[in-house]
């Protein structure tokens, strides 16, 4: 079978780290076309920064390019509260020395897009800018793109307002440009990310490991948990991964194909993903693959192999 | 146990009648103060007719004023898509010969609350603009109001739009007055509602019965069901009967405590209830007993007793 | 000619005391069946006991009535900086004697108009709370009002915000009912009251008057204009006076009639008077007076008879 | 002195054509980087087709481009009242022969104003769509950006709404960008363009003449006036060529320095160019320079001789 054209759009970010590494483990299914950056989880130059790290530390040489520092229209919203200061807390990279493309996020997937054989499939993790850009200043990219596998929104309740999601919440525009765009998307959303979580105990084993990857993943996610034991979770969600895990294994998840719309008001609503949750209506043509429930054990089996695969590979 | 002093705001309106006569049915626990109309499913003057039709029909001699003929802000939407012409197809009631009390609804409301001993619980299962009206034009009213439980809302999927029920879509800024009005408020919205229905096999039941109320509503609920029909739904949600029913058997409900707003923007989201459904937060002060579920068949079984115990009052 | 029967609705506030002043002195063209107050340049508290405090100095006896503290929506925004901690700064009043009705303005208002024999104007120059809500809960008052001169509004700029007159800001909600009503509106709106300016010298003048009005007018007036002084005006608008001034003399104003509407939106432009300004259209029916500009020196030469002529009235 | 680098961004569109033409007269002041499509006034393939015919008629061959063919976040609205179904009616053009650039107009953009030697400024007639993704895509382009002289808005009337000029209702999400990059911003709206009318004698005039270009322009002002006759005007409003005009001959323009914002909600505003023209407010920084008359005279004076320039070159 041919392997999926995959290009990831992320703001790393700690589950950005592990979307990007499940990914890499499974490049037996994946051709990463490559990584692009937008602010979000931080400040584009410190997510970049992040982004190089990784690299670096794992010795990755896949085409990488940094994209937008603030959204469409508004002023930038961070989510440093959850990420830390460098919003990658939690391990001690070495200096960074793998290099950018030097194009910016849009023509770089632009110029992939279009140079790929066959049609591709985005993966953004943080909010839709770049992708949101894309769509608009190309849209003769449309017709190449497969599926936008994204994280973001919620159908019943937000994190950053009680209505609103995050990522979506940032950049609401852009994510309007994404949904309306005609492109079948698959949205991981809150209802399936707060069921993709990991335990205590779990992280435990993971700091425990010798590898290279567990070990690092462990003490990344010792921080990433703190923020959430003070919010009162016991699972912690491994939202962006869920993204990457449907496009490897969509028979662990369940969902529902839903009419989706952006709320790019200034009301209280701003940002909502708004599903039309109707159940007795009958869609024409949803837009909007909605995951709704994931089999986390599995989900977690899963990743820890990834982990322990790539484990293997950079200590080489 | 003292009796519980309620009015009954209404545009009847199938289920509005069903609701009333649950109320009329149990008057050793509830002293009905009045009943009072409001346009909604109907013109002002078609809900107001119906009401002195079945008033007429019973013989109920309980006051009754007539009141707003419009929302406070919008123009007025109709339900008539659901009630028919009349607004209460279905049954063919005699000439109306009951007079409705001279005064207006809002001002024959503040007169019986003020001049009731005790607090009084308001039941609106129509849309809120009376009640809006009353605590803004009587401010002094809300310490006489016990609690107010009201037909409207949703908090997953609205019927009028995707996202809001139409009681509170027709009168959003007087929902928004209700609700932020420090008073006590019990929802039941959408999610409860479609709980409550009755199935054609018991609409059959009250048709071939020969007691002039659980007849007449069984003709009603047979035209009432032609809409719901249509629609797809094999059970007939009873919208209005859950408000009066929770002050009666609050035991056969389920609920959450919750913070409730309405969208009063003129963004796709006007009229939703927005409930903070982040399961994590802990309110200090939820404003609103959300209900959720609700034993069905208990419900169908004490308003079936209740029609069979006004045919034998009525037939006297 | 007939008396005009006229109701000051008002927020005094330094403005709205001139207002009355200048009704009060011409009782032969005026019936005043009643003057009432709603929140704005200060709490329902203050401003009420401010008209109190002015009938007793005065010994005026016309009905009064006490009616919103806050408006129909939002939360109450206040009018502090410009009329100072008491809301009437500037002069020192004996404690009030005088009893307002206890009915609230809005039944009140309802009252004196069914009762009245002919139409009657309103004159609304604070927040348009409680004509909002007289209309609203009373509809059929409509047809006894002849027309509503309010203050409030602008065309061009605000002041409360770059877009929004404060008064209609306050509330705009309400004023969404009063300008949709159908009855005819003429708005005293910035264009015409920063026109309606005096000047430091006029005010000295007052000041060194014997007269108990002119002289309190005076006092009051140099505590008012410490606040535009700040903000570099030369003139100071006596915004309230107009709404009664072209009652009385309308031939010294000039107006254009268009088609006003409020922006009830929570966007920049919430609380705006929205005029259709295409000079090119031609209304069916516009609903509002629009005053644009005023003889200045005839308006403070009107308005300072009115204060003589009170001086010699209230002397007695 | 040194040449000024300009980029016109248009959907000709008859005053566009009128901007470009003279744009073209001027070449001795400016170096015309290229210029550009986008939808409008007609579609963008109508209003491409329409510029290559332009280009041919006249055996221009300046670097051209298409862009965008709908705005950011809305559906489009066309400007075909005004324009006619081919955008451009009233002349017959020959078949165009003018190839345009292969790449779209916001990498064209880019690549002209990167390779510049000096800073460029950008005229855009038509809605922002291009100009706003140009900067959201390649924010480092604005550093070299001198100024945007651009058509749209209005402070006081709108034309496609009560409130809201066509360019900007359009793509308003696109003119938030623009008014909110930092570039300087000069604001051709409808207070001045009005002024900028020509007559019918004028027009008149043009059609009797010999030159191929005064000749054409006289003859699609007489289609496009033909609208205007409809609509009441006297003098009809060239509103593109103010853009252009200013840049040449600022003297005969009066202006105010204001801050600009645009609303981009869903309310009754969306799309105003919201202006704060509070008098007596000292702005820190305003961003917009607001152009709010012009010497009529003058202008069609200049706008001719520039026609008969032409007339002389493309008769050769």
């Amino acid at each position: 079978m041919d392997k999926r054209n995959i290009i990831i759009d992320c703001d790393p970010g700690h589950d950005d780290v592990m979307a990007i590494l499940l990914a890499l483990a499974n490049q037996d299914k994946f051709n990463i076309l490559g990584v692009t950056t937008v602010a979000g989880n931080q400040t584009l130059e410190k997510v970049t920064l992040n982004l190089r790290k990784l690299y670096t530390y794992l010795g990755i040489s896949i085409p990488a390019a940094s994209g937008s520092a603030k959204p469409i229209s508004r002023e930038l919203v961070l989510g440093d509260a959850v990420h830390g200061e460098t919003g990658l807390d939690g391990w001690d990279f070495p200096e960074p020395t793998f290099e950018l493309d030097s194009t910016n996020a849009i023509t770089f997937m632009y110029d992939k897009i279009i140079n790929c054989d066959g049609k591709v499939t985005l993966v953004p993790v943080g909010p839709l800018t770049n992708i949101g850009l894309l769509l608009s200043t190309f849209p003769d990219v449309k017709e190449k793109i497969e599926a936008i596998s994204l994280m973001g929104g919620s159908i019943y309740a937000g994190n950053n307002t009680p209505y609103a999601e995050f990522n979506i919440y940032v950049d609401p525009e852009a994510a309007s440009i994404v949904f309306n765009s005609g492109i079948p998307v698959i949205m991981s959303g809150l209802e399936v990310t707060h069921e993709a979580g990991i335990l205590d105990s779990e992280i435990e084993t993971l700091m425990k490991k010798e590898g290279r990857v567990s070990k690092m993943c462990g003490y990344l996610l010792n921080f990433y948990v703190k923020f959430h034991h003070a919010e009162g979770y016991a699972s912690f969600p491994l939202h962006d991964v869920c993204s990457v895990m449907y496009l490897l294994n969509p028979e662990i998840f369940e969902y529902k194909d839903l009419q989706v719309e952006i709320d790019c008001s200034h009301s209280i609503h701003r940002g909502r993903t708004a599903a039309d949750n109707r159940e007795w209506m009958k869609y024409e043509k949803p837009n909007t693959r909605v995951l709704l429930n994931i089999d986390r054990e599995k989900f977690i089996q899963i990743l820890f192999n990834a982990f322990e695969k790539l484990d293997k590979i950079c200590d080489r």
